[in-house]
Protein backbone atom coordinates (compact mmCIF):
# COMPACT_ATOMS: atom_id res chain seq x y z
CA UNK A 1 0.00 0.00 0.00
CA UNK A 2 3.11 2.47 0.56
CA UNK A 3 6.86 2.39 1.17
CA UNK A 4 5.92 5.10 3.97
CA UNK A 5 4.69 2.06 6.76
CA UNK A 6 7.72 2.63 8.83
CA UNK A 7 5.89 2.15 12.38
CA UNK A 8 5.20 -1.47 12.40
CA UNK A 9 6.71 -4.67 10.05
CA UNK A 10 2.95 -4.27 8.49
CA UNK A 11 1.26 -1.89 6.60
CA UNK A 12 -2.83 -0.87 7.89
CA UNK A 13 -5.40 -0.13 5.57
CA UNK A 14 -7.88 2.03 7.55
CA UNK A 15 -11.70 2.06 6.47
CA UNK A 16 -13.94 4.62 7.37
CA UNK A 17 -17.59 3.20 6.95
CA UNK A 18 -17.59 -0.48 6.19
CA UNK A 19 -21.11 -0.96 4.34
CA UNK A 20 -20.98 -2.38 0.60
CA UNK A 21 -18.13 0.14 -0.60
CA UNK A 22 -16.10 -0.28 1.97
CA UNK A 23 -16.34 -4.02 2.87
CA UNK A 24 -16.11 -4.21 -1.05
CA UNK A 25 -12.82 -2.92 -0.21
CA UNK A 26 -11.59 -4.97 2.29
CA UNK A 27 -12.71 -8.68 0.65
CA UNK A 28 -10.84 -6.82 -2.23
CA UNK A 29 -7.81 -5.95 -0.61
CA UNK A 30 -7.88 -9.46 1.20
CA UNK A 31 -8.20 -11.65 -2.07
CA UNK A 32 -5.41 -9.91 -3.74
CA UNK A 33 -2.86 -10.76 -1.05
CA UNK A 34 -2.63 -7.55 1.18
CA UNK A 35 -0.81 -9.03 3.74
CA UNK A 36 -0.80 -6.47 6.19
CA UNK A 37 -4.34 -5.22 8.98
CA UNK A 38 -7.29 -3.90 8.07
CA UNK A 39 -9.31 -1.57 10.31
CA UNK A 40 -12.86 -0.65 10.13
CA UNK A 41 -14.28 2.32 11.69
CA UNK A 42 -18.06 3.26 12.34
CA UNK A 43 -20.79 4.35 14.45
CA UNK A 44 -22.56 0.98 14.78
CA UNK A 45 -20.51 -1.58 16.98
CA UNK A 46 -23.33 -4.50 15.32
CA UNK A 47 -21.81 -3.48 11.46
CA UNK A 48 -18.45 -3.42 12.68
CA UNK A 49 -18.73 -6.98 14.18
CA UNK A 50 -20.95 -7.97 11.40
CA UNK A 51 -18.09 -6.92 8.98
CA UNK A 52 -15.78 -8.69 10.67
CA UNK A 53 -17.83 -11.58 10.91
CA UNK A 54 -17.44 -11.32 6.85
CA UNK A 55 -13.55 -11.11 6.73
CA UNK A 56 -14.00 -7.14 5.22
CA UNK A 57 -11.71 -5.62 8.29
CA UNK A 58 -9.48 -7.49 10.84
CA UNK A 59 -11.37 -5.09 13.74
CA UNK A 60 -13.65 -2.93 13.99
CA UNK A 61 -13.11 0.58 15.77
CA UNK A 62 -16.13 2.94 17.21
CA UNK A 63 -13.67 5.71 17.28
CA UNK A 64 -12.66 6.85 14.26
CA UNK A 65 -8.88 8.08 15.92
CA UNK A 66 -7.97 4.77 17.09
CA UNK A 67 -7.48 3.72 12.90
CA UNK A 68 -6.59 7.22 11.82
CA UNK A 69 -3.09 7.01 14.13
CA UNK A 70 -2.80 3.50 13.04
CA UNK A 71 -3.42 3.65 8.91
CA UNK A 72 -1.05 4.14 5.82
CA UNK A 73 -3.66 4.76 3.81
CA UNK A 74 -7.10 5.94 4.97
CA UNK A 75 -10.32 5.50 3.19
CA UNK A 76 -13.46 6.76 3.42
CA UNK A 77 -16.90 5.03 2.50
CA UNK A 78 -19.65 7.37 4.45
CA UNK A 79 -21.91 9.42 2.77
CA UNK A 80 -20.74 12.65 1.22
CA UNK A 81 -22.01 14.84 3.20
CA UNK A 82 -19.92 13.17 6.44
CA UNK A 83 -16.26 12.55 4.44
CA UNK A 84 -15.09 16.38 4.34
CA UNK A 85 -15.60 17.10 8.20
CA UNK A 86 -14.45 13.21 8.90
CA UNK A 87 -11.55 13.45 6.94
CA UNK A 88 -10.26 16.98 8.86
CA UNK A 89 -10.99 14.99 12.21
CA UNK A 90 -9.15 12.24 11.44
CA UNK A 91 -6.26 13.71 9.42
CA UNK A 92 -4.80 15.32 13.16
CA UNK A 93 -3.91 11.85 14.11
CA UNK A 94 -2.38 10.67 11.13
CA UNK A 95 1.00 9.67 11.13
CA UNK A 96 3.59 11.93 8.40
CA UNK A 97 2.90 10.74 4.93
CA UNK A 98 -0.83 8.87 5.52
CA UNK A 99 -2.29 8.93 1.97
CA UNK A 100 -6.04 9.34 2.90
CA UNK A 101 -8.87 9.23 -0.10
CA UNK A 102 -12.78 8.55 0.14
CA UNK A 103 -15.12 7.05 -2.25
CA UNK A 104 -17.98 9.39 -2.28
CA UNK A 105 -20.19 10.22 -5.65
CA UNK A 106 -19.37 13.87 -5.64
CA UNK A 107 -16.01 15.48 -5.68
CA UNK A 108 -15.97 19.18 -6.42
CA UNK A 109 -17.53 20.60 -3.00
CA UNK A 110 -15.85 17.59 -0.73
CA UNK A 111 -12.26 18.25 -2.78
CA UNK A 112 -12.16 21.65 -2.29
CA UNK A 113 -13.53 21.61 1.78
CA UNK A 114 -10.58 19.20 2.36
CA UNK A 115 -8.14 20.84 0.29
CA UNK A 116 -8.88 24.19 2.60
CA UNK A 117 -7.95 22.69 6.07
CA UNK A 118 -6.05 19.28 5.96
CA UNK A 119 -2.64 19.47 7.76
CA UNK A 120 0.32 19.22 5.61
CA UNK A 121 1.81 16.38 7.11
CA UNK A 122 -1.12 13.87 4.88
CA UNK A 123 -1.82 13.88 1.76
CA UNK A 124 -5.47 13.63 0.34
CA UNK A 125 -6.31 12.80 -3.25
CA UNK A 126 -10.42 12.31 -3.74
CA UNK A 127 -11.50 9.33 -5.26
CA UNK A 128 -14.77 7.58 -6.73
CA UNK A 129 -14.91 4.24 -7.97
CA UNK A 130 -17.77 3.45 -10.42
CA UNK A 131 -19.10 0.52 -8.92
CA UNK A 132 -21.81 -0.33 -6.43
CA UNK A 133 -25.79 -1.09 -6.37
CA UNK A 134 -28.86 -0.33 -4.66
CA UNK A 135 -28.03 -2.19 -1.73
CA UNK A 136 -26.14 -1.13 1.40
CA UNK A 137 -24.48 -3.36 4.16
CA UNK A 138 -21.00 -5.27 4.32
CA UNK A 139 -23.37 -7.87 4.03
CA UNK A 140 -23.24 -6.96 0.17
CA UNK A 141 -19.72 -6.58 -0.39
CA UNK A 142 -18.07 -8.96 -2.98
CA UNK A 143 -14.31 -9.12 -3.37
CA UNK A 144 -14.89 -8.56 -7.41
CA UNK A 145 -16.75 -5.24 -6.99
CA UNK A 146 -13.85 -3.26 -8.28
CA UNK A 147 -12.78 -5.82 -11.23
CA UNK A 148 -12.46 -3.67 -14.50
CA UNK A 149 -13.90 -0.83 -12.87
CA UNK A 150 -13.04 2.38 -13.69
CA UNK A 151 -11.83 4.48 -10.20
CA UNK A 152 -12.14 8.21 -10.78
CA UNK A 153 -9.12 10.23 -8.83
CA UNK A 154 -9.10 13.70 -9.00
CA UNK A 155 -6.54 16.61 -9.89
CA UNK A 156 -6.04 19.63 -8.23
CA UNK A 157 -3.67 22.56 -7.93
CA UNK A 158 -2.10 21.06 -5.27
CA UNK A 159 -2.17 17.00 -6.25
CA UNK A 160 1.19 15.97 -6.08
CA UNK A 161 2.31 13.64 -8.71
CA UNK A 162 3.98 10.89 -5.66
CA UNK A 163 -0.03 11.46 -4.02
CA UNK A 164 -1.30 10.62 -7.46
CA UNK A 165 0.72 7.21 -7.76
CA UNK A 166 -0.25 6.07 -4.74
CA UNK A 167 -4.01 6.68 -4.90
CA UNK A 168 -3.77 5.11 -8.22
CA UNK A 169 -1.49 2.11 -6.72
CA UNK A 170 -3.97 1.60 -4.23
CA UNK A 171 -7.07 1.28 -6.39
CA UNK A 172 -5.26 -0.17 -8.92
CA UNK A 173 -4.77 -2.99 -5.98
CA UNK A 174 -8.14 -3.48 -5.36
CA UNK A 175 -8.87 -4.66 -9.10
CA UNK A 176 -10.05 -1.46 -10.37
CA UNK A 177 -8.56 0.49 -13.42
CA UNK A 178 -7.82 4.46 -12.58
CA UNK A 179 -8.60 8.03 -14.79
CA UNK A 180 -7.82 11.02 -13.14
CA UNK A 181 -9.73 14.43 -13.76
CA UNK A 182 -10.49 17.46 -12.13
CA UNK A 183 -13.36 17.40 -9.64
CA UNK A 184 -15.71 19.79 -11.23
CA UNK A 185 -15.28 17.49 -14.66
CA UNK A 186 -15.95 14.45 -12.59
CA UNK A 187 -19.13 16.50 -10.94
CA UNK A 188 -20.23 17.08 -14.79
CA UNK A 189 -20.01 13.81 -16.11
CA UNK A 190 -21.24 12.06 -13.62
CA UNK A 191 -24.19 14.29 -13.17
CA UNK A 192 -25.39 12.70 -16.73
CA UNK A 193 -23.97 9.21 -16.27
CA UNK A 194 -24.96 8.44 -12.55
CA UNK A 195 -27.10 10.99 -10.58
CA UNK A 196 -29.45 12.03 -13.70
CA UNK A 197 -30.46 7.69 -13.97
CA UNK A 198 -30.92 7.64 -10.73
CA UNK A 199 -33.02 11.12 -10.84
CA UNK A 200 -35.08 9.62 -13.51
CA UNK A 201 -35.64 6.35 -12.09
CA UNK A 202 -37.15 7.57 -8.71
CA UNK A 203 -38.96 9.89 -11.22
CA UNK A 204 -40.58 7.12 -13.01
CA UNK A 205 -41.37 4.89 -10.27
CA UNK A 206 -42.37 7.76 -8.21
CA UNK A 207 -45.33 8.59 -10.84
CA UNK A 208 -46.15 4.87 -10.88
CA UNK A 209 -50.03 4.78 -9.62
CA UNK A 210 -50.79 2.08 -7.15
CA UNK A 211 -53.64 0.56 -9.34
CA UNK A 212 -50.88 0.16 -12.17
CA UNK A 213 -47.92 -2.00 -10.29
CA UNK A 214 -49.36 -5.44 -11.24
CA UNK A 215 -49.13 -4.04 -15.15
CA UNK A 216 -45.63 -3.54 -14.90
CA UNK A 217 -42.62 -6.18 -16.56
CA UNK A 218 -39.00 -6.81 -16.49
CA UNK A 219 -38.71 -3.50 -18.81
CA UNK A 220 -40.02 -0.63 -15.61
CA UNK A 221 -38.41 -2.87 -13.37
CA UNK A 222 -34.96 -2.62 -14.86
CA UNK A 223 -35.51 1.04 -15.65
CA UNK A 224 -35.84 1.54 -11.94
CA UNK A 225 -33.98 -0.41 -9.94
CA UNK A 226 -31.58 2.02 -8.69
CA UNK A 227 -34.68 4.04 -7.49
CA UNK A 228 -34.47 1.64 -4.35
CA UNK A 229 -31.16 3.18 -3.42
CA UNK A 230 -31.03 5.11 0.32
CA UNK A 231 -32.40 8.41 0.04
CA UNK A 232 -30.38 9.48 2.44
CA UNK A 233 -27.29 8.37 0.60
CA UNK A 234 -28.70 10.29 -2.44
CA UNK A 235 -30.00 13.39 -1.53
CA UNK A 236 -26.48 14.73 -0.14
CA UNK A 237 -24.90 13.45 -3.94
CA UNK A 238 -28.23 15.52 -5.20
CA UNK A 239 -27.47 18.52 -3.33
CA UNK A 240 -23.36 18.58 -3.92
CA UNK A 241 -23.88 18.27 -7.28
CA UNK A 242 -27.32 20.61 -7.54
CA UNK A 243 -25.90 22.12 -10.44
CA UNK A 244 -24.66 20.01 -12.79
CA UNK A 245 -27.55 17.80 -11.99
CA UNK A 246 -30.06 20.28 -12.93
CA UNK A 247 -28.08 20.89 -16.37
CA UNK A 248 -28.29 17.18 -17.16
CA UNK A 249 -31.63 17.28 -16.59
CA UNK A 250 -32.43 20.05 -19.16
CA UNK A 251 -30.71 18.30 -21.29
CA UNK A 252 -33.08 15.31 -20.80
CA UNK A 253 -36.08 17.76 -21.02
CA UNK A 254 -34.76 18.66 -24.69
CA UNK A 255 -34.77 15.21 -25.56
CA UNK A 256 -38.19 14.11 -24.60
CA UNK A 257 -39.84 17.24 -26.16
CA UNK A 258 -38.32 15.92 -29.07
CA UNK A 259 -40.24 12.81 -28.79
CA UNK A 260 -43.07 13.96 -28.35
CA UNK A 261 -42.79 16.35 -31.31
CA UNK A 262 -42.28 13.27 -33.31
CA UNK A 263 -45.37 11.36 -31.80
CA UNK A 264 -47.80 13.85 -31.93
CA UNK A 265 -46.77 14.37 -35.52
CA UNK A 266 -46.60 11.05 -36.09
CA UNK A 267 -42.72 11.52 -37.63
CA UNK A 268 -41.81 7.78 -38.15
CA UNK A 269 -38.58 8.66 -39.49
CA UNK A 270 -37.65 11.09 -36.10
CA UNK A 271 -38.38 8.42 -33.81
CA UNK A 272 -36.76 5.26 -36.04
CA UNK A 273 -33.24 7.95 -35.25
CA UNK A 274 -34.03 8.64 -31.64
CA UNK A 275 -34.49 5.21 -30.91
CA UNK A 276 -31.56 4.10 -33.26
CA UNK A 277 -29.46 6.51 -31.65
CA UNK A 278 -30.35 5.29 -27.71
CA UNK A 279 -29.90 1.66 -29.08
CA UNK A 280 -26.30 2.31 -30.58
CA UNK A 281 -25.52 3.87 -27.34
CA UNK A 282 -26.92 0.72 -25.29
CA UNK A 283 -25.51 -1.58 -27.37
CA UNK A 284 -22.07 -0.57 -27.36
CA UNK A 285 -22.22 -0.02 -23.65
CA UNK A 286 -22.73 -3.60 -23.39
CA UNK A 287 -24.76 -5.72 -20.98
CA UNK B 1 -56.74 -25.87 -26.29
CA UNK B 2 -60.32 -25.84 -27.45
CA UNK B 3 -63.71 -27.90 -27.20
CA UNK B 4 -63.59 -27.30 -30.92
CA UNK B 5 -61.16 -29.18 -32.58
CA UNK B 6 -63.44 -31.69 -34.20
CA UNK B 7 -61.47 -31.65 -37.81
CA UNK B 8 -58.63 -33.67 -36.26
CA UNK B 9 -57.96 -36.11 -33.51
CA UNK B 10 -54.85 -33.50 -32.11
CA UNK B 11 -55.66 -30.01 -31.56
CA UNK B 12 -53.66 -27.27 -33.44
CA UNK B 13 -51.54 -24.50 -32.57
CA UNK B 14 -50.77 -22.05 -34.65
CA UNK B 15 -48.52 -19.12 -33.90
CA UNK B 16 -47.53 -16.22 -36.59
CA UNK B 17 -44.20 -14.81 -36.14
CA UNK B 18 -41.85 -17.07 -33.58
CA UNK B 19 -39.55 -14.82 -32.18
CA UNK B 20 -38.78 -14.26 -28.95
CA UNK B 21 -42.74 -14.37 -27.92
CA UNK B 22 -43.92 -16.96 -29.99
CA UNK B 23 -40.71 -18.74 -29.62
CA UNK B 24 -41.74 -19.13 -25.99
CA UNK B 25 -45.84 -19.62 -26.61
CA UNK B 26 -44.46 -22.98 -28.31
CA UNK B 27 -41.95 -24.17 -25.83
CA UNK B 28 -44.23 -23.30 -22.91
CA UNK B 29 -47.32 -24.95 -24.27
CA UNK B 30 -45.29 -28.12 -24.42
CA UNK B 31 -43.30 -28.00 -21.78
CA UNK B 32 -47.01 -27.93 -19.92
CA UNK B 33 -48.66 -30.87 -21.68
CA UNK B 34 -49.87 -29.67 -24.80
CA UNK B 35 -50.76 -32.71 -26.58
CA UNK B 36 -51.72 -31.57 -30.17
CA UNK B 37 -49.21 -29.82 -33.34
CA UNK B 38 -47.57 -26.95 -33.17
CA UNK B 39 -47.25 -24.85 -36.15
CA UNK B 40 -45.57 -21.74 -36.98
CA UNK B 41 -45.90 -19.40 -39.84
CA UNK B 42 -43.00 -17.00 -40.68
CA UNK B 43 -41.39 -15.13 -43.51
CA UNK B 44 -38.26 -16.27 -42.87
CA UNK B 45 -37.34 -20.11 -43.49
CA UNK B 46 -34.19 -19.76 -41.68
CA UNK B 47 -35.79 -18.63 -39.02
CA UNK B 48 -39.04 -21.42 -38.97
CA UNK B 49 -35.84 -24.15 -38.95
CA UNK B 50 -33.99 -22.68 -36.14
CA UNK B 51 -37.65 -22.33 -34.14
CA UNK B 52 -38.14 -26.02 -35.25
CA UNK B 53 -34.43 -27.23 -34.30
CA UNK B 54 -35.22 -25.20 -31.08
CA UNK B 55 -38.21 -27.25 -30.12
CA UNK B 56 -40.60 -24.34 -30.25
CA UNK B 57 -42.78 -25.79 -33.34
CA UNK B 58 -43.13 -28.87 -34.49
CA UNK B 59 -43.57 -27.46 -38.24
CA UNK B 60 -42.76 -23.93 -40.08
CA UNK B 61 -44.83 -22.72 -42.94
CA UNK B 62 -43.66 -19.71 -44.46
CA UNK B 63 -47.11 -19.51 -46.41
CA UNK B 64 -49.73 -18.17 -43.23
CA UNK B 65 -52.94 -19.89 -44.74
CA UNK B 66 -51.52 -23.39 -44.66
CA UNK B 67 -51.38 -22.55 -40.46
CA UNK B 68 -54.60 -20.69 -40.73
CA UNK B 69 -56.64 -23.82 -42.34
CA UNK B 70 -55.58 -25.97 -39.36
CA UNK B 71 -55.29 -24.08 -36.13
CA UNK B 72 -57.80 -24.87 -33.48
CA UNK B 73 -55.86 -21.50 -31.87
CA UNK B 74 -53.92 -19.04 -33.73
CA UNK B 75 -52.04 -16.15 -32.10
CA UNK B 76 -49.97 -13.43 -33.69
CA UNK B 77 -46.75 -12.24 -32.52
CA UNK B 78 -45.80 -10.11 -35.18
CA UNK B 79 -44.92 -6.23 -35.02
CA UNK B 80 -47.87 -3.99 -33.54
CA UNK B 81 -48.62 -3.02 -37.21
CA UNK B 82 -48.94 -6.30 -38.89
CA UNK B 83 -51.29 -7.65 -36.80
CA UNK B 84 -54.62 -6.91 -37.61
CA UNK B 85 -54.35 -6.72 -41.54
CA UNK B 86 -52.25 -10.40 -41.18
CA UNK B 87 -55.29 -11.72 -38.80
CA UNK B 88 -57.79 -10.17 -41.35
CA UNK B 89 -55.81 -12.04 -44.00
CA UNK B 90 -55.82 -15.20 -42.18
CA UNK B 91 -59.44 -15.49 -41.00
CA UNK B 92 -60.78 -16.36 -44.03
CA UNK B 93 -58.83 -19.17 -44.14
CA UNK B 94 -59.93 -20.69 -40.48
CA UNK B 95 -62.43 -23.35 -39.43
CA UNK B 96 -65.60 -22.01 -37.93
CA UNK B 97 -64.49 -21.23 -33.96
CA UNK B 98 -61.00 -20.89 -34.40
CA UNK B 99 -60.07 -18.95 -31.85
CA UNK B 100 -57.75 -15.59 -32.72
CA UNK B 101 -55.74 -13.81 -30.43
CA UNK B 102 -52.05 -11.75 -30.48
CA UNK B 103 -49.34 -10.50 -28.45
CA UNK B 104 -49.24 -6.96 -28.96
CA UNK B 105 -48.01 -3.97 -27.26
CA UNK B 106 -50.59 -2.25 -28.07
CA UNK B 107 -54.40 -2.70 -28.36
CA UNK B 108 -56.77 -0.26 -29.11
CA UNK B 109 -56.11 0.80 -32.81
CA UNK B 110 -55.39 -3.09 -32.78
CA UNK B 111 -58.30 -4.40 -31.92
CA UNK B 112 -60.81 -1.42 -33.40
CA UNK B 113 -59.26 -2.69 -36.73
CA UNK B 114 -59.75 -6.43 -36.57
CA UNK B 115 -63.07 -6.06 -34.85
CA UNK B 116 -64.44 -4.09 -37.70
CA UNK B 117 -63.67 -6.45 -40.59
CA UNK B 118 -63.74 -9.86 -38.86
CA UNK B 119 -65.86 -12.68 -40.40
CA UNK B 120 -68.32 -14.01 -38.10
CA UNK B 121 -67.10 -17.58 -37.98
CA UNK B 122 -63.98 -16.55 -36.00
CA UNK B 123 -63.32 -15.64 -32.87
CA UNK B 124 -61.16 -12.67 -31.54
CA UNK B 125 -59.53 -11.48 -28.36
CA UNK B 126 -56.54 -8.97 -27.76
CA UNK B 127 -53.69 -10.28 -25.72
CA UNK B 128 -50.83 -8.88 -24.51
CA UNK B 129 -48.42 -10.65 -22.01
CA UNK B 130 -46.45 -8.76 -20.09
CA UNK B 131 -43.47 -10.43 -20.70
CA UNK B 132 -40.34 -10.49 -22.76
CA UNK B 133 -37.03 -8.61 -23.43
CA UNK B 134 -34.89 -6.47 -25.20
CA UNK B 135 -33.88 -9.52 -27.39
CA UNK B 136 -35.51 -11.29 -30.52
CA UNK B 137 -35.50 -14.50 -32.02
CA UNK B 138 -36.56 -17.70 -31.06
CA UNK B 139 -32.93 -18.29 -29.91
CA UNK B 140 -33.95 -16.21 -26.83
CA UNK B 141 -37.42 -18.12 -26.49
CA UNK B 142 -37.80 -19.74 -23.04
CA UNK B 143 -40.61 -21.71 -21.72
CA UNK B 144 -40.79 -20.45 -18.45
CA UNK B 145 -41.24 -16.76 -19.94
CA UNK B 146 -45.35 -16.47 -19.11
CA UNK B 147 -44.83 -18.35 -15.42
CA UNK B 148 -46.94 -15.78 -12.94
CA UNK B 149 -46.67 -13.06 -15.15
CA UNK B 150 -49.92 -11.08 -16.47
CA UNK B 151 -51.42 -11.30 -19.55
CA UNK B 152 -54.25 -8.75 -20.53
CA UNK B 153 -57.05 -10.01 -22.64
CA UNK B 154 -58.88 -6.89 -23.69
CA UNK B 155 -62.82 -6.86 -23.69
CA UNK B 156 -65.51 -4.53 -25.68
CA UNK B 157 -69.20 -4.36 -26.16
CA UNK B 158 -68.72 -7.49 -28.84
CA UNK B 159 -66.60 -9.75 -26.96
CA UNK B 160 -68.53 -12.87 -25.99
CA UNK B 161 -68.04 -14.84 -22.62
CA UNK B 162 -67.08 -18.07 -24.33
CA UNK B 163 -64.28 -16.01 -26.43
CA UNK B 164 -62.93 -14.76 -22.82
CA UNK B 165 -63.19 -18.15 -21.37
CA UNK B 166 -60.93 -19.70 -23.97
CA UNK B 167 -58.61 -16.92 -24.07
CA UNK B 168 -58.09 -17.19 -20.14
CA UNK B 169 -57.49 -20.42 -21.00
CA UNK B 170 -55.17 -20.47 -23.40
CA UNK B 171 -52.90 -17.79 -21.53
CA UNK B 172 -53.32 -19.75 -18.34
CA UNK B 173 -52.26 -23.09 -19.83
CA UNK B 174 -48.93 -21.26 -20.62
CA UNK B 175 -48.60 -20.44 -16.81
CA UNK B 176 -50.14 -16.75 -17.32
CA UNK B 177 -51.45 -15.08 -15.33
CA UNK B 178 -54.59 -13.40 -17.12
CA UNK B 179 -56.54 -9.99 -16.15
CA UNK B 180 -59.19 -8.00 -18.69
CA UNK B 181 -59.76 -4.71 -19.30
CA UNK B 182 -60.73 -2.88 -22.58
CA UNK B 183 -58.12 -1.89 -25.22
CA UNK B 184 -58.19 1.73 -24.52
CA UNK B 185 -57.42 1.30 -20.77
CA UNK B 186 -54.98 -1.28 -22.14
CA UNK B 187 -53.10 1.81 -23.71
CA UNK B 188 -53.38 4.01 -20.98
CA UNK B 189 -51.57 1.91 -18.01
CA UNK B 190 -48.97 -0.07 -20.93
CA UNK B 191 -47.80 4.17 -22.09
CA UNK B 192 -46.50 4.39 -18.27
CA UNK B 193 -45.55 0.79 -17.31
CA UNK B 194 -43.78 0.30 -20.48
CA UNK B 195 -44.38 2.70 -23.75
CA UNK B 196 -42.50 5.59 -21.41
CA UNK B 197 -39.79 3.64 -19.57
CA UNK B 198 -38.48 2.41 -23.66
CA UNK B 199 -39.02 6.35 -24.30
CA UNK B 200 -37.13 7.58 -21.51
CA UNK B 201 -33.96 4.75 -21.59
CA UNK B 202 -34.01 5.61 -25.67
CA UNK B 203 -33.69 9.22 -24.10
CA UNK B 204 -30.76 8.86 -21.52
CA UNK B 205 -28.67 6.23 -23.57
CA UNK B 206 -29.43 8.64 -26.48
CA UNK B 207 -28.08 12.25 -25.10
CA UNK B 208 -24.76 10.48 -23.38
CA UNK B 209 -21.66 11.12 -25.63
CA UNK B 210 -19.19 9.03 -26.53
CA UNK B 211 -16.77 10.61 -24.24
CA UNK B 212 -18.39 9.86 -21.44
CA UNK B 213 -19.05 6.55 -21.62
CA UNK B 214 -15.98 4.87 -19.42
CA UNK B 215 -17.85 6.77 -16.90
CA UNK B 216 -20.91 4.51 -16.91
CA UNK B 217 -21.51 2.02 -14.31
CA UNK B 218 -24.43 -0.42 -13.37
CA UNK B 219 -27.02 1.87 -12.30
CA UNK B 220 -26.56 3.91 -15.84
CA UNK B 221 -26.70 -0.01 -17.37
CA UNK B 222 -29.62 -0.64 -15.68
CA UNK B 223 -31.58 2.23 -16.47
CA UNK B 224 -30.97 1.72 -20.04
CA UNK B 225 -31.37 -1.51 -20.56
CA UNK B 226 -34.52 -1.55 -22.53
CA UNK B 227 -33.06 0.62 -25.00
CA UNK B 228 -31.30 -2.04 -26.73
CA UNK B 229 -34.54 -2.85 -28.02
CA UNK B 230 -35.49 -3.13 -31.66
CA UNK B 231 -36.35 0.49 -33.39
CA UNK B 232 -38.27 -1.56 -35.77
CA UNK B 233 -40.78 -2.84 -33.12
CA UNK B 234 -41.04 -0.07 -30.93
CA UNK B 235 -41.75 2.84 -33.53
CA UNK B 236 -44.88 1.06 -34.29
CA UNK B 237 -45.99 0.54 -30.64
CA UNK B 238 -45.06 4.71 -30.25
CA UNK B 239 -46.69 5.26 -32.75
CA UNK B 240 -50.28 3.29 -32.24
CA UNK B 241 -49.91 4.69 -28.88
CA UNK B 242 -48.88 8.07 -29.41
CA UNK B 243 -51.31 9.91 -27.31
CA UNK B 244 -51.07 8.20 -24.46
CA UNK B 245 -47.08 8.14 -24.32
CA UNK B 246 -47.48 12.00 -24.97
CA UNK B 247 -49.27 12.05 -21.76
CA UNK B 248 -47.26 9.88 -19.83
CA UNK B 249 -44.15 11.97 -21.19
CA UNK B 250 -46.11 14.87 -19.44
CA UNK B 251 -46.52 13.49 -16.20
CA UNK B 252 -42.83 12.52 -16.16
CA UNK B 253 -41.75 15.99 -17.14
CA UNK B 254 -43.66 17.43 -14.30
CA UNK B 255 -41.76 15.57 -11.92
CA UNK B 256 -38.38 16.62 -13.46
CA UNK B 257 -39.97 20.05 -12.55
CA UNK B 258 -40.25 19.30 -9.09
CA UNK B 259 -36.84 17.91 -8.93
CA UNK B 260 -35.51 20.83 -10.47
CA UNK B 261 -37.10 23.03 -8.46
CA UNK B 262 -36.30 21.32 -4.96
CA UNK B 263 -32.31 21.00 -6.80
CA UNK B 264 -31.98 25.09 -7.11
CA UNK B 265 -33.56 25.71 -4.20
CA UNK B 266 -31.27 23.29 -2.07
CA UNK B 267 -34.90 21.73 -0.44
CA UNK B 268 -33.66 18.84 1.73
CA UNK B 269 -36.96 17.98 2.37
CA UNK B 270 -38.88 17.79 -1.05
CA UNK B 271 -35.39 15.86 -2.39
CA UNK B 272 -35.86 13.35 0.21
CA UNK B 273 -39.61 13.14 -0.45
CA UNK B 274 -39.60 12.48 -4.09
CA UNK B 275 -36.88 9.76 -4.24
CA UNK B 276 -38.88 8.17 -1.05
CA UNK B 277 -41.89 7.77 -2.94
CA UNK B 278 -39.72 6.39 -5.74
CA UNK B 279 -37.82 3.90 -3.33
CA UNK B 280 -41.10 2.72 -1.89
CA UNK B 281 -42.83 1.98 -5.11
CA UNK B 282 -39.72 -0.17 -6.30
CA UNK B 283 -39.40 -1.32 -2.95
CA UNK B 284 -42.68 -3.06 -3.41
CA UNK B 285 -42.06 -4.26 -6.85
CA UNK B 286 -39.85 -6.61 -5.66
CA UNK B 287 -36.40 -7.61 -7.66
Amino acid sequence: LSDDSTNSLKPTLGIIGVGLIGGSIGLAARRRGFFGQILGAGRDRAALDRAKDLGCIDHGHTDLSNVARLADVLVFCTPVDCIASQILAAAGQCRPGTLITDAGSTKAQLVAEVEEHLPAHVVFIGSHPLAGSEKRGAEHARPDLFDNRLTIITHTASTTATAERRATEFWKSLGSRVARMSPERHDEALALTSHLPHLLAAALAGILPDQLRDFTANGFRDSTRIAAGDPSLWVPIFLQNRVGLCEATVGLQNRLIEFQKALLAADEGTLTRLLAEGKKVRDDLGS
